[in-house]
């Protein structure tokens, strides 16, 4: 699951915002940016890693002694630095090399929205004459329109992560725990291909209002239970991010209702993706279908860009005036209340064509409430 | 997989450190002193959660209004107040709900080792009366001692994801390429009842040198091959963490030799863990162990505390002058080369107890190096 950032847009950054440099350090700008998938940079945040982009000079990338052969064969930059962790303070190593690049002043690019202030303040100490400028979206606009490879990985990976919930959903059966039900969703998408599980999260009846609920081996949903699970499987540095809302058995009408006006309201905003159309427009939109269906709507946003980051730019909420762009991945997901303790929830990703969309999940839900052990596409 | 934290350490904390509150929100620092296991605090950072314990009043929690519910279900804490995504920012809310509880100047703790720099320029225009110190040690000083039901959910996870190891290299054979040994582990891990997996680092041959290395279906551990994993399973707001070493088959006599040496030192660390016992003792023990049988030492740190964090406080490195306390859960691993491109890793979890230590894996690794294939315990 190799990927190819967009290095010639990486390269040209730093001059194009008038910087010094750009240091990319969230974990997924420096994921990004390096095009190199080290795991610790996200999982142990004390072991920071560097995809410097200096406007003058060429690239280079900084990490952790242990992780070098791993960035080196990934990367598509040659010029790997390390630092020994807990000998070297990471930033200081930073600063030593942005020295030895000619760069200690003017002003200079960086995550601000992740830097935490500790490491912060020591680059400062080092570099006194850096004016540090927040980088963050800088880079995570070049992450947000995607190449060939990345539509690649996320489409497999989602279609992958759909059929594995179909399969389980259709292999579950009235009396099954929660959690044997997610485990059947968590060992399919295995076994469709992930390398492990990103999020799983499950819940029914009640528990489906906890969009984060993770699945209980003491809770059986029971007749008239709606069950809403969002789960998504990793595939080195990307992942799949799918829900789908089904039924135990027996729905009532207005459970029947929710579902159905649900897939209509997500459709009609799926239909409406296309190039130029403004993200914050999608959310009006599917503001607008709730109202037409009578559902009441209370959602923050309805949905984000995905790539390296779970919730990329640009999310579909308002104020986010970002056209759409051939090659931005997108998640679609509204969701709707019954009012009787039921959450329902569907989500689709779609990739952004020249003319308009095209679907990266297997098909939209069915616009029938699922039963578990119904075989369903 | 519910846990109580140390509530009565945690209220008492802002006073014993003479601040006037302390506010939790790294991620393992929220869900330790929320004891509310708030997935998306972790995965989608801008959705900040702040557990505040001030010195002089009751605690309460600020999270997204859509992870209220779970919130309220998890925490000991009873007050739980919200901020509505995008509409809001998350720290502007705290700033207000500070100055509320009358907290407008003096010294408050935060995690300044994991508030961005973005977010902490919002907290000092909002509140230009409070200097902000760093507590996140100081948080993570009461999360070194585990409570029995801590230490009861680590034991279950850690002899959990070890028998699905041992359950899947067993069935492993010759002509299996790294994706499908690693997809045996991955589901196994489920099986045994993780919800997810965390991390699974799967490599042989040379590419047992990266030590986060992802499984290649294209990879095929030929004869002679070592292979190394380290991989990890999602119980809750727990996890697994657990590496160990493999022969393809037909090991050569300094693979042998190697991993006999490694077996040796580990189970001597050990075998030294008891209350009192500096961290870095430990540390500089491993390091006088492996001179002693001759093999290179290149570790910056020979193990570390584990718990709602991977790496947690303390760390088993030098400078680090902790001393062990009973309760304190500790994984050991120590890591040697061969210097022919193989890799050899073994890390079991054990909890410090008033007389010295229990494992808490199922057994320590056998002390001659396993084939895959073969049925060991």
């Amino acid at each position: 699951m190799r990927f190819k950032p967009n290095s010639e847009a990486l390269r040209k950054l730093a001059s194009q915002e008038g910087l010094e440099a750009i240091v990319a350090m969230s974990p997924e700008n420096f994921t990004y940016a390096s095009g190199a998938f080290v795991l610790t940079v996200k999982m142990i945040r004390p072991r920071q890693a560097f995809a410097v982009l200096p406007a003058k000079s060429d690239p280079f990338v900084i990490v952790c002694s242990i992780e070098e052969s791993l960035t080196r064969d990934e990367s598509w930059i040659d010029d790997i630095r390390t630092y020994t962790e807990f000998v070297d303070v990471p930033v200081d190593v930073l600063a030593d090399h942005l020295k030895e690049a000619g760069i200690s002043s003017g002003r200079v690019g960086i995550d601000l929205a992740y830097l935490p202030v500790t490491s912060s303040e020591r680059l400062k100490e080092r570099l006194p004459g850096v004016t540090w400028v927040d980088t963050t979206d800088v880079i995570a606009a070049v992450r947000s329109v995607k190449g060939a490879d990345e539509i690649a990985i996320l489409e497999k990976a989602t279609k992958a992560t759909h059929q594995a919930t179909l399969d389980a959903m259709a292999a579950s059966k009235l009396g099954d725990s929660e959690f044997a039900m997610a485990k059947r969703i968590a060992n399919n998408i295995i076994d469709y291909g992930a390398d492990g599980t990103l999020f799983m999260c499950f819940g029914s009846g009640e528990r489906s209002l906890q969009p984060h609920a993770i699945a209980r081996d003491d809770v059986i949903p029971q007749p008239g239970d709606i069950i809403r699970f969002d789960v998504g499987g990793t595939y080195g540095a990307f992942a799949s991010d799918f829900a789908r809302t089904y039924s135990a058995g027996e729905p009532t009408d207005l459970q029947l209702q929710i579902y159905s006006a649900l897939i209509a309201i997500e459709t009609a905003v799926i239909d409406a993706v296309a190039p130029g159309v403004l993200a914050e427009d999608l959310f009006y939109l599917c503001r607008d279908e709730f109202k037409k269906h009578g559902v009441a709507f209370h959602m923050p946003h309805i949905g984000h860009s995905f790539g390296v980051e779970l919730h990329e730019d640009p999310m579909l909420r308002p104020g986010v005036k970002t056209p759409l762009r051939p090659g931005m991945v997108i998640n679609i997901e509204p969701v709707a209340k019954d009012g009787q303790g039921g959450l329902y929830h569907t989500e689709d990703l779609v990739v952004v064509t020249e003319n308009g969309f095209r679907l990266l999940t297997l098909g939209l839900a069915p616009k029938e409430l699922p039963v578990i052990g119904q075989k369903i596409r």
